[in-house]
């Protein structure tokens, strides 16, 4: 299946995505969490952040996190994770986070404590800050065995249409992925199933030292997709044909 | 997805299985190779093989190799893989193998030839020969990233209805998959997308010497299959209920 463009879930659904960009809902989000002087508090893997009724729907609209079901209407907590949450605290810049004890966490201790629950931390957050900030809606791939999916718009208005995996060269930190053909062809091989093009994302280092988040500024991504090569479909006069 | 046995491909294709059963089709296959002293020549990673009408129909039959066209009607030309030669050598004793200068190969000297040819040679052979000697009908599977398919019977009878993947602890030789959760859930995922159950073969060299084929004596190969844990297919009042 050769992939042309973005599926929306319905009818109507690309003009609703074209009049509500997602740069703006971001925006708005910003806007919101700064102005109420937002305050999520960490608990091991997860940053619980607690929302009002407009958050909560400026939350849900750009997609960041989960809502927690309770019994207050008022108040809705949502939970965050990791990449989310530093996200919306270090290059948004509108997000306090607390730790356990509800102390406020600064940049290096709120860096710190992310990579040492994950060790792809730094990297899956690049990887996520990359696509992010270029207005991609981006969720977890755990379901396809890969790091990410990502989204032209809100999920709920068209199908994710890349399949994410994140790579480094200098081994650690990276997931240990592609190494062997046969892995290759089977994440190829589910990619087309499922109609996403895989999106390997290399993070290059540049030998940087990752003690401090000031290293991101010096990581580059470099982006490949990757796909089949059906020979049916690459035969000499399909290409003079097209 | 749940599997509840062998998709046949059309009606009536499983009696036709049971009243041909593969050991059947093998052991008539082995007699005539025997019968004709058939010699097979070794080029590169193949192994070709030329047989007379009966042998090809029951090359066809039991799924040995692939025929290749040729404008002879009375000689037609196998093409076999190395697993499969190797088990027709030396499992089923019934073909002999030349060298590239028309030499007689002995046991030794052809699995020495194999293994340089491919690393993961002696644990792909001995997952393929445990597989075979079941009566199970063994394929590529890099179509779908993995190893082997396995099939009940003939694949025009039937879809295969396992992906094999083989693996080694002592790493040397084998295919370094499965090792980190994503590579496992995307497996999975695409196992599952094509109604194929997952199986593992860990081949257990208890610290035997490959050097000779006699090795494979001391081999043995535990099977595992592995699924997704679909949290709703699993509660409690369904268990309750089957």
């Amino acid at each position: 299946m050769e992939l042309t463009g973005p599926r929306w879930k319905g009818k109507g659904f690309a003009a609703t995505a074209l009049a509500n960009p997602m740069s703006k809902i971001v925006s708005q989000l910003q806007s919101s969490l700064l102005q109420s002087e937002s305050c999520a508090l960490i608990l091991g893997s997860d940053v619980l952040l607690e929302a009002d009724q407009e958050q909560a729907d400026l939350l849900n609209r750009a997609c960041f996190g989960r809502p927690i079901i309770t019994a207050d209407k008022e108040k809705q907590r949502f939970q965050l994770g990791l990449e989310e949450a530093f996200y919306l605290f270090h290059h948004l810049k509108c997000l306090s986070i607390l730790d356990e004890d509800k102390r406020l966490m600064d940049d290096g201790a709120l860096w710190e404590y992310m990579k040492s629950k994950r060790k792809t931390f730094s990297n899956h957050y690049m990887a996520y800050s990359h696509l992010r900030s270029k207005n991609w809606v981006v969720r977890s791939g755990a379901q396809y065995g890969v790091d990410f999916v990502v989204y032209r718009h809100h999920p709920a208005l068209v199908h994710s249409e890349y399949a994410v995996l994140v790579l480094c060269e200098d081994g650690d930190g990276g997931n240990d992925r592609l190494r062997v053909w046969s892995d290759l062809h089977c994440t190829l091989r589910l990619c087309g199933s499922v109609a996403k093009t895989l999106l390997v994302l290399n993070i290059n280092k540049k030998g940087a030292d990752d003690r401090l988040p000031s290293c991101l500024e010096q990581y580059y991504v470099e982006e490949r997709t990757l796909k089949r090569w059906i020979p049916e479909q690459c035969r000499e006069d399909q290409m003079a044909r097209s």
